[in-house]
């Protein structure tokens, strides 16, 4: 990173985190010793928050009451649609049934997905990602949602944006095959799959992953 | 019912019911003036237990706590199979977690579903059905449920079975297009379609059930 930053090269963070704002996220690196600052961040919920401005879209939001600042500047008065993020201990079967019932009640639903990942580990063992709880409120409601985030074509096109390059001169590097590596190469960019992080070859992973 | 019961004709009552054992479900209706008795109801739970048995699958149970007492005579240390019904409350982000890291734990996971509901009504409103947490399952997994209940063709062909009726000699009567009338034709009876409870004309359907 370091070298990276004394070549001169534009840089931006791609993270799909959406259990925390971006400024409670890069004090965390910081503290680990990253230069990083929260301009240099492209997170699914400012992405989200564009759409919603847009769209005239005011969002019923389901995720981490640690993302919430992040919508601060939104009108959620009387919802007409859906945002669902990575909300863990929000994912209770009243929050669901709530969410579920603003969009049920909708003409036509609108579901904004930060994301599509179906787990993640933490030290206390897998978690069901947002990915799953997606497709629930999907099922029921006959819908399909707009994901977010990696790997959203919309989501490398807004870092490139923001950096002002052409996808055929930017690289991507990450440890996920699918949301980091697979995404960026839909893009028309490069990509660099690091041996670090989540990173497992083949013979190691679930078959589910496969 | 009474008029049937006269007639002779054989009977039997297919329920999806999971919030509750049929020894509860019956004395409801018998509460409010049905001829009905525990041994003429075909119900997803005692169809789970013979494909239980059948396999030696040791069930994960994500089940309603009053659906429990249906598997007291099912061996369900060390899990190899993952049950899910109309949990309800039992819906916690805590127990979907734990019923995922069993199926992910295997290394075939075995998702067996006693409906696929999207939702039902209830006097405080609508809720999520069984069909939207069995999705959330079968996305995060990689796995397709095995759907036990109405409308499928297994469940049909059980209550067939039980009266000793073939399909072309049997009719359906129900209120539900979907599980009802059209499981039973699929396989092969005839169906009648009542105006009464959940039946709704087409138009004053939400769209996504038209």
């Amino acid at each position: 990173l370091n070298r990276i930053k004394a070549s001169g090269l534009k840089l931006r963070f791609c993270t799909n985190e959406t259990q925390a704002t971006r400024e409670k996220f890069v004090k965390k690196l910081q503290g680990m010793g990253f230069d990083i600052s929260v301009a240099e961040v492209t997170a699914p919920a400012p992405a989200a928050c564009r759409i919603l401005k847009e769209r005239s879209l005011r969002p019923h939001l389901l995720v981490h009451n640690d993302l919430v600042p992040e919508f601060a500047e939104i009108d959620k008065a009387n919802p007409n649609c859906v945002v669902i993020g990575d909300a863990a201990e929000n994912f209770t079967y009243a929050n669901l049934n709530e969410a579920f019932r603003v969009l049920i009640g909708m003409e036509k639903p609108v579901l904004i997905s930060l994301g599509r990942g179906r787990y993640y580990k933490e030290t206390d063992g897998l978690k069901l990602d947002v990915g799953a709880y997606m497709k629930a409120l999907e099922y029921a409601c006959d819908v399909e949602a707009e994901v977010v985030g990696k790997p959203a074509k919309m989501f490398f096109e807004s870092a490139l944006a923001e950096m002002g390059v052409p996808p055929q001169q930017a690289i991507m590097i990450g440890d996920d095959i699918v949301n980091d590596v697979g995404g960026a190469q839909r893009c028309g960019m490069r990509a660099l799959q690091v041996r670090t992080g989540k990173y497992r070859s083949v013979r190691s992973l679930h078959p589910a992953l496969r």
